[in-house]
């Protein structure tokens, strides 16, 4: 089985590599080839034995996109996007890679025609939701994104369920919950400090919380996150009818039980390194996302995620402070 | 004031555009122009005082695009479109013309800049709602095409709120119903014969009923869908907020409640014109689309539909029985 990821030199694309290479198949296929692109070059993910094309490559470019599906991938996994505050303040950019650049990839595997009709895995994102919701967003709450990268992703959804209800590709869109705890540095982005109140903490470092501990949001690990794109890469989709975008499961926590579950794993010490520095900007945009979801019709599909944010922590461990 | 109006040369176009040149003004400004754009060159409305532009254009060419909104309409009305029975058979046509051709229009609005922030009509359609769906369907279900002509509607809906929210122009969405009776001759399209089962007993020549005669659908006039078009165009938007795409009030009756309402028309005569063939792939294509709406939003706002069926034949017979 061939294997195509675009978007794959990102943290869940590597990850989503690594674990490919490790088991070395899909749905009990043998993965006999994996093509990673991105816009830099993807790093090849160690001890796999098929053969790795890694290439930098824009998809939003015809040429490109065409040239990524030329060899028919029976599996592809597009995970290739601006992220949201760079689709916010770059209009264009995240209009042409987060829109053009899935409708290129899109186009190019219909216009190979001839029966190809690969399982193609999409990130989406619960950015496809703002506010006012419910408390809770049930699977058939309306798409009312407040960004940009929001509006991109929704957008794609309703192009991925027309190309596979025209049988063009078969397509799943699965809209992530905030990916925590995210490895490496802190970063600018709004959603950084979710992860950043628990990962630096945990190194002995100190951390900084601009919101209140009342804020509620929806997590799930990279690990799940990784878990969900090979769940949908090997589901039998036809339960799902013509409605191709899922909303997956989470674990819906206040800060305040983020915090407790960093104080069973790490001790008081480590919630002492947490700073409160509240941010204006950072809190009305907080204010804005969604706070819990009830995924049942990915939970009735079999995707799974944490039970816990202890288990999203214990997660973090095992799989980074090797 | 300068209008703009794509599709011109439609039924609701026409209309449109009639309705404007005989008021001669908009929300209190009087307009001294007229642009009228279509794939074919719009008929310029009759006893028009100011000046009228009516050419042929293609707003997916984007340097026509620009030259449609080059002199700044204060108001778009952006009802160009291929219909649903085209865009299913001609999927390449449905995207250039619905999807490319609406983010002409607002690209070259956008690329303006300069403060200019035209308010602009968008005409979507329940077309965006597939089934399986509630009874009657809220303001907040969500997106759920089944044809290429609604994702690319929703697809539009989308963009169109993210253009507004970041301030490139005042859009609105207003999903249209069944728009009966339409004036002319029967047509092959599967709505086809809402219409024609009123409108040609009326004349005294015979329709045919495919589908069963508890078939509920969600209708309103032509009168009524150039009612919306411009409340729409005057309406205060601020209310809105982010969402901006309106379900449209109108009647929701069975095809025994319309046979029933012609009855009362023009009397068992004209009902007996009404010869039922029964045609499978209309009954399921029929199955498929919404049978009632509760516009909450759109009714607060004030948008008006006709009460019930004997309304609309009343539009009906006195705007085209002249």
């Amino acid at each position: 089985m061939h294997v195509l990821m675009t978007g794959a030199a990102g943290m869940i694309g590597r990850k989503l590599a690594a674990r490919l290479a490790a088991d070395g198949a899909l749905n009990g296929h043998a993965i006999d080839k994996l093509t990673l692109i991105d816009v830099v070059t993807p790093q090849p993910p160690e001890s796999f034995s098929g053969k790795v094309a890694a290439s930098a490559a824009d998809i939003a470019d015809a040429g490109a996109a065409r040239a990524a599906v030329a060899e028919r991938p029976g599996v592809i996994f597009h995970l290739a996007g601006v992220v949201s505050g760079e689709a916010e303040l770059d209009f264009e950019k995240g209009m042409r890679v987060n829109l053009d650049g899935s409708r290129a990839l899109f186009e190019a595997v219909r216009q190979i025609g001839d029966g190809y009709r690969p399982r193609l895995v999409f990130t989406s994102s619960i950015a496809v939701f703002g506010a006012p919701f419910p408390q809770s967003i049930g699977d058939e709450f309306h798409l009312t994104p407040l960004t940009s990268y929001g509006s991109q992703k929704a957008a794609v959804e309703l192009l991925l369920a027309d190309y596979t209800r025209r049988g063009f590709l078969d397509g799943v869109g699965i809209r992530l919950p905030s990916v925590v705890v995210r490895p490496g540095k802190p970063n600018k982005a709004a959603s950084g400090f979710f992860s950043n109140i628990i990962r630096e903490p945990l190194k002995g470092e100190s951390a900084v919380l601009p919101v209140d501990d009342d804020v509620r949001h929806h997590h799930a690990s990279p690990r799940a996150a990784v878990g969900f794109l090979l769940h949908a890469a090997t589901l039998d989709l036809t339960k799902l009818g013509a409605r191709r975008a899922l909303s997956m499961p989470g674990v819906s926590v206040t800060v305040a039980e983020q915090i407790e579950a960093l104080r069973r794993a790490a001790g008081d010490k480590a919630v002492a390194l947490i700073r409160r520095e509240p941010d204006e900007t950072i809190r009305r945009i907080v204010a804005g996302w969604p706070r819990q979801f009830e995924a049942k019709r990915a939970e009735a599909l079999g995707f799974k995620a944490e039970q816990s944010f202890d288990d999203i922590i214990r997660a973090h461990v095992e799989d980074e402070h090797v």
